[in-house]
């Protein structure tokens, strides 16, 4: 379920330290470490998922779930009047650093098109 | 399950016509008609989901589906080796035109951050 070498599922455990806003029995939330909005959270499974490419048909549910978090995260912190952005990189060429599958909720500022 | 007067259903029930280049009983993709990169498909479920602000637990499998299928269609038309994005955009403020649910899946060019 959890990779010892991963980072992010280290923040998940608790054994590294993270500023932490939401956690349940299958999902984490935390402080993107170098924020692009006022309002950036990464959200990831505790389950480690390298990445969208690795994600198979039984993990469909879990990556849903993810997503259902942030939207509700989002609604949490008053971001939903005015907008939010949810972004998924996969590879290093569309800037996935981490490879534990996870989505970036942006948002308390506008947006352009194209998304980077 | 369908909104008779949403752009998306309309095109995912054959009415409108858009280059459809995948689908199945749960989800439907096709070409973005204002493309932002060489590779730029909109992935949607057939069920009728105006926003991620309208997301509830009983959608959560078919959200992970969506997610899924953008995967494999950026799987099947190469774009995994060099990277791809996955973007969803939540309310007028974050560029959301289409009250249906999508997945933006870009790839075919490298990607700044932030995503816009």
């Amino acid at each position: 379920m959890s990779d010892p070498q991963c980072l992010f599922c280290k923040i998940a455990g608790g054994e590294i330290p993270a500023k932490v806003i939401y956690q349940d029995d299958d999902v984490v939330s935390f402080e993107d470490i170098n924020p692009q909005a006022p309002v950036h959270l990464l959200v990831i499974s505790r389950t480690h998922i390298p990445s969208l490419d690795a994600l198979d048909e039984a993990q469909e549910s879990t990556v849903g779930r993810v997503v259902r978090i942030a939207a509700e995260l989002a609604r949490s912190r008053g971001l939903a009047a005015d907008g939010y952005r949810l972004v998924v990189n996969c590879g290093p060429g569309a800037g996935q650093t981490v490879y534990h599958l996870h989505v970036h909720l942006l948002g308390g500022r506008g947006f352009s098109w194209p998304p980077g």
